[in-house]
């Protein structure tokens, strides 16, 4: 297959990746998102995200190879020139190889659990990219069953997200919803709910994980709301001892999830 | 005491504190720092740093007091236009106070522990203000002994580090030296070393952390240097079970912190 070249910043695809780039509304509009990069491609194709268009700029890509990526013949692929590739490339010209994928649907009903334990982690309306990156890595790492955002601030294919995450957001099972609904879907499938809270709240290490448990946090200012801990099977804390005691709410997640691996025996 | 008044950008004294703010060669040199708004202001004061000059905005400041941060006559304090704070302030016009406060000598010589069985952090090199912020919420929360930062990339005192500790920078207790000096400070005070590594690493829940001991963590990127592996008493590792299995170094520190606490019946 022969690729289109693209050598002009005025080309409207180029607009378009931009738009993608900084633009929710424009992503939710498309279906389409902007992952850039060789390992962040393949984890994404590996995780079972479709590629619709590919850009690659020669000059920048040294070894990747554009046929590892594009196995459909409805796939475009399109050369970029060096400048063209600076303008649309948030991390300059590193890498030379980005591609337009398309969004998947993160409805609660395609959650799949592999067996009646399953861990998971929720966390409502988290804020700021690097926090949910940062929770991506840890869920990654523990290989919980899934990770549920709550009324998401923002979505999940922002650029800030997909970078600090480490291309996690494509090796985890993600599930969003209102709060209403993930507490439904937890009933529903007998989790129990664990929500980390600040009254009347019990040593997370005193409490047993090995059934079905979902460790539920809310945000660093204001915590959970109340419609959490009205369904809370069991609120847990973290004992702090110092002058200050704030964590930041993808360590407190990571000292929960690490606490509940570890009375799995891993 | 009747305050100063500074209104105009050119001030002498403005040129000084963007530099102070911008330039670690500059707080070295003049061992002073800047602290904006009342709550650091407080912290700080409350652990033992000095404050040289007090810097203040009647119009920004609302309920704060200058009067609650000066206690000795070489205090000099100063009232800023709202334009000149504007311009120095990091945070914007939000808090409307700031103080130069002298920064402290963290020579391990200087560390003191309460008892025989010092729980210490290490970083050795850490490099994102973020994360050693991160690192500094755990360590006060945790309320562990000492943070000991081995060969640090950056001083202590940069604007990034202070706020992204929220204050944790004054609350805990801070050596810095070289990964030489700081091994020879843990084998001379009988402080097991625990090195974060992926070799000949034992499963952190499985090593017993309630004698004197030390978590040793290197960086994101590269690890810790042979030194300190050739000082381990254990390699110690989390085990992980992802597809990416790569945690944010303060959520590591933040897991093996933990586990020693729970330990330790916190």
């Amino acid at each position: 297959m022969e690729a289109k070249f693209i050598s002009s910043a005025q080309n409207p695809l180029v607009k378009k990746i931009l738009q993608l780039k900084e633009k929710s509304r424009e992503r939710k509009k498309t279906g389409l998102f902007v992952v850039e990069g060789q390992r962040e491609l393949e984890l994404a194709q590996k995780g079972g995200y479709a590629l619709q268009t590919l850009l690659y700029c020669p000059e920048l890509m040294g070894s990747s190879s554009v046929n590892a990526f594009t196995k459909t013949s409805d796939q475009e692929i399109i050369q970029v020139s060096e400048s063209v590739y600076g303008k649309i490339a948030h991390r300059g010209t590193t890498e030379g190889i980005m591609g337009l994928m398309r969004s998947k649907d993160h409805a609660l009903a395609n959650i799949v659990f592999k067996d009646k334990t399953p861990l998971v982690l929720v966390a409502e309306a988290p804020e700021k990219p690097g926090n949910i990156g940062a929770l991506l890595r840890t869920a990654d790492a523990a290989s919980v069953d899934a990770v549920l955002i709550a009324n998401p601030k923002s979505d999940l294919y922002s650029p800030n997200i997909i970078r600090s995450s480490v291309g996690c957001l494509f090796t985890n099972q993600i599930g969003v919803g209102t709060t209403d609904e993930i507490i439904d879907f937890l009933q529903t499938n007998q989790i129990k709910i664990y929500c980390a809270a600040l009254t009347a709240s019990k040593n997370y290490v005193d409490c047993d994980f090995k059934a079905a448990s979902a460790l539920v946090m809310g945000t660093e200012a204001t915590g959970l709301t109340e419609k959490w801990l009205q369904n809370s099977d069991q609120n847990i804390i973290i004992p702090m001892q110092g002058e200050i005691d704030s964590m930041n709410v993808s360590v407190s997640a990571a000292i929960l999830i690490f606490e509940a691996k570890r009375q799995r025996g891993f």
